[in-house]
């Protein structure tokens, strides 16, 4: 089995240096994240993480969930798990203070999430679905619905789920065609069918709140005829308890590649009748709100990729240190363990780098929401909500296809057994597989970037991004140590530059810039990297002059920047090449006769 | 379930044009191999891959092996296919007609062992050890046992296995703990464990005949003092019928991530006297002689490289043409298939040029082999030879990385539904990811590519092959339709050549040299593909003007070759920057520490 020990001491220096923990705990609004106290949270977020969730990994992937009859079963220690979760009150760290939450920032609880993911991926995606709906019904849903459903929800007393696939209809929600019919007041009855729903059904919670979208008689066609239902498992009587069943059966669960211990469910609402629903905002708006939750879900799904790679790195670097193989290349010793070998030690540092890379953007990120939100001056405010938005599909996609990658190499450490199962790196590969296609394959967020977030706006954010890139590596340049960093970094901002200028000036030629759409978030999200690495080393440097910190560990830091320079940043420039050159090609290719 | 269906037309089309078929059937010894003949042993091994391999992959990964007590029971229809497949003569394919094949050139059964391994890998492996074992013994063993054993492997009446490592030798054979005492004549008593052996017990054939590695009383330590041992299943009687069973027993079979149906051994040599072998070859000289059967079966993998990711766009194409999502970005149309969206067909372009290359090259290089065993000139004969052993690492090491990354994408086409498992693309995904492990790691073969085949000959082999890179590059330039092509394959011949430079002046340098060993074997290996679809481009241009092929086809041809070069090439700088400049930053790191 494989041990997980959360990076507290990577992950605080990053929240510290990186992502500006001490501006957020000034913002109104999160003067709670005081340092010493988002050090308790995650120290006992790790043991947590360490002790009872990684443990069950294993657990819930041999045993996977089944079907009996309309019932799904969970792997065992899943209950005891998610009960003492829910009371130790992990579900509401970061959710509102009046349901229940802590209201702590989301630059504590990203963090936090990455553990859990690292821990049991499988069981964390429950929980983090209560998080999502929470932000939906926040902002939609009436004063009634909240006070009925929230607090249970921000508690975890009762489960949550997003309904938003159906056979017909996957990243194309126009296609939706479940629909729901007034019933009087905000109730309405719903029909039809939902397929990957993730925990769509499971007795963990007395009562599970579906979040679906469906069509009301009147829709227009399309995804602006989407209206969004919150369906209860079980309705509530009187006293606002889950009494009578609902008309949702379980008909399916997916037997998938990875994440076994996460039923997918395939339900089917109201079979004979109606499933019974409540309207949560206003008609024909539902997408908008489901994308919050979305949205959040995406950005979790980023952190997904972060979270399965660092735990593929603790894993590969354990197994290194401890596998003996071969003669030491260099000083010809027998009987070391293969991290001394050159090409071992270097898929280890290339993984650690690029941990660091995305820990710094993710965490970045993070304190950017925080500071969308809480911000008292509306243009700074305004700057950041335009950062997360230009970055969020590069927070999903990138972080998402480093996540395999980092997976991928770990197995290639361990060799031969990486390919058995009884290592466990195995599960993590296999798990990891989903994560660039649920919410969003990495295509849709290329896509998402692209048109909606680059085009849209005449690359202005992008540009903004860039100069905040060009200032770092301004910084580098006058740095006595990190001089030789500066250049790759201005590199990177001008490949930025040129990029966005060629996707302006081929504004009109939509099918030659849509095929550079994934070498663009990867080119993006490499540059993103990049920039988060050099800011890396200039806070080591600066802490090593200035502070009693482990120089070992900071000096690592600065060169871990200069690893990834070396490795990943002259990948940028190929995807760039390939975004300007291969669409052209490719819009040659006849589709149908491919 | 998936389809397959040999890419006849491909296949064809590189044999003759790139790989030189018709100069190869002009060898001495190779005269059967007439375009006529090449034609039928394709059509036919493509209905037997169709129609008999391929519904059985499925089968083999649901039911997989399974061990009752030291029985090894393999799936349903295992039997019945292997039976089909040796007497329809499959195995000796191109085996020597002494022995009972029909000794066909390798360029033959190249693209025959793709169909079987695109069909089903984890079945085509056993017959696949036939091969590498009649090679080694071919090579090595006395008439006597030549006469006894070989007639009988070449038919497939008698199973194969090759038997190298053990629980502390895996990359390192130097550690093995194998031993052999003499028991008079050439007998040896064995004793040890071997783990990790294909196909090391199962019940498809009579008699299974295991090569295995050990140490001899006197050995010298380390690689030089391993011996080679034929160790049957069961010993044979007077009559050379197997009878008596030998001490070998399968005491564990591996819970593997993926080809399920090839049940992993581990065996248990001699534990109650000694299992009764017969030494092969000289004493102390086993390893060369393993060699000849792993090269063979490296060889072998890196093609499964290619089957799989053939396998993989088949089923990817198939579905984008099928999967109706989205609205066409173009067009604006709905209700077309997801082939038309730029991304997907991005994907499928993608693949299909990376398969192109992959199979000139390793066509290419089956040709080699030929031209090396054949040719009557004894320097293009060594041309030829040098050649098959600069590229097999890459043959082995870039194809299969390449094998992976194809059985990825196709799991990004099929989106959520690639991620379940009844689609049979996740499968591809599971049984690919031991390609870049087995028969030595992508490392290991990086680090005989730099090592044994660069450094130790002062580039001189790469050199000849970049100077006739050069020399297509020079054809392209004076080609009216192709001269956009000219400068990136110079442009790679250059990149190889820098690299080339750069090795050679810090040859001294150990632990900065195989640091860049990967990164060297991803290069070459993509530059090596551009100029085959340089040639392949050539090739289609110049049957375009002379023939009645299909203009469509071979248009698409030269454009694929233009998309490679739009987005593979740059990667190869891209990998060559790593190799320049990675190396000396990880020499700074600290292995103890990391």
């Amino acid at each position: 089995m494989l041990d997980y020990q959360a990076p507290l001491r990577d992950m605080q220096f990053i929240l510290e240096e990186l992502a500006g923990l001490e501006r957020i705990g000034e913002l109104p609004g999160c003067e709670d994240a005081s340092p010493d106290l988002v050090s308790a949270v995650l120290e006992e977020a790790g043991k947590f993480a360490a002790g009872v969730l990684a443990p069950l990994n294993p657990v819930g992937d041999q045993q996977g969930c089944r079907l009996e009859g309309e019932r799904v079963v969970t792997p065992e220690g899943w209950q005891a798990a998610y009960d003492q979760f829910r009371e130790a009150g992990w579900i509401g760290l970061a959710l509102p203070p009046e349901h229940g939450g802590l209201g702590l920032p989301k630059q504590v609880s990203t963090p936090v999430w990455e553990m859990w993911f690292s821990a049991n991926m499988a069981f964390a995606m429950l929980p983090q679905l209560n998080v999502g709906q929470t932000e939906a019904l926040t902002i939609a849903a009436s004063e009634a619905q909240k006070a009925t459903w929230l607090d249970k929800i921000v508690s975890g007393e009762w489960a949550a789920t997003m309904n938003l696939t159906e056979p017909q209809a996957g990243s194309d929600l126009a296609a939706t065609r479940m629909r729901a019919e007034p019933e009087g007041d905000d109730a309405y009855r719903l029909f039809g069918q939902k397929i990957f729903i993730s925990y769509g059904e499971h007795e963990l919670t007395p009562n599970i709140v579906h979040l679906v979208l469906a069509q009301l008689p009147d829709a227009p066609p399309g995804v602006k005829g989407l209206s969004l239902f919150l369906v209860p498992k079980y309705l509530l009587d009187e006293r606002g308890e889950p009494g009578q069943r609902n008309e949702i059966r379980c008909i399916a669960i997916e037997h998938k590649m990875g994440i076994h211990g996460s039923p997918t469910c395939t339900l089917s609402y109201g079979d004979d009748g109606g499933a019974l629903g409540y309207l949560v905002g206003e008609p024909h708006q539902g997408l908008a709100t489901m994308f919050v939750m979305m949205n959040e879900a995406r950005f979790n799904v980023g952190i997904q990729g972060l979270a399965l790679g660092e735990r593929a790195y603790q894993a590969a670097l354990a197994y290194a240190h401890e596998r003996v193989q071969g003669r030491d290349i260099v000083s010809g010793e027998v009987g070391q363990p293969i991290i001394v070998h050159p090409d071992v030690k270097r898929m280890l540092v290339s993984m650690r780098a690029r941990l660091m890379a995305m820990r710094g953007l993710l965490y970045s990120a993070a304190g950017w929401f925080d500071l969308a939100r809480h911000h008292p001056e509306a243009e700074v405010a305004d700057k950041y909500r335009r950062y997360v938005d230009l970055l969020m599909p590069v927070a999903k996609g990138w972080c998402t296809e480093v996540g395999n990658d980092l997976c991928d190499e770990a197995i290639q450490v361990f060799g031969g057994m990486g390919f058995v199962e009884e290592t466990g790196v195995a599960q993590l590969f296999r798990d990891a597989r989903v994560i660039t296609i649920y919410e969003g394959t990495t295509g849709i967020q290329a896509n998402d970037l692209l048109g909606r977030k680059i085009l849209r706006e005449d690359a202005a954010t992008l540009r903004e991004l860039i100069a905040d890139i060009r200032e770092t590596a301004d910084r580098l340049e006058s740095d006595a140590k990190l001089g030789d960093l500066a250049q790759p970094l201005h590199d990177q901002a001008t490949l930025l530059d040129e990029s966005a200028d060629w996707l302006l000036a081929h504004k009109a030629d939509t099918a030659v810039l849509y095929a550079g759409a994934v070498p663009l978030l990867h080119m993006l999200g490499i540059a993103c990297g990049a920039w988060q690495m050099a800011r890396l080393a200039l806070a080591a440097e600066a802490r090593r002059t200035t502070d009693d910190g482990d120089p070992d560990y900071l000096t690592g830091l600065s060169e871990l920047a200069r690893f990834y320079m070396a490795t990943q940043a002259p990948q940028a420039r190929a995807h760039g090449h390939t975004l300007r050159h291969a669409g052209a090609v490719l819009s040659r290719f006849s589709a149908r006769e491919l």
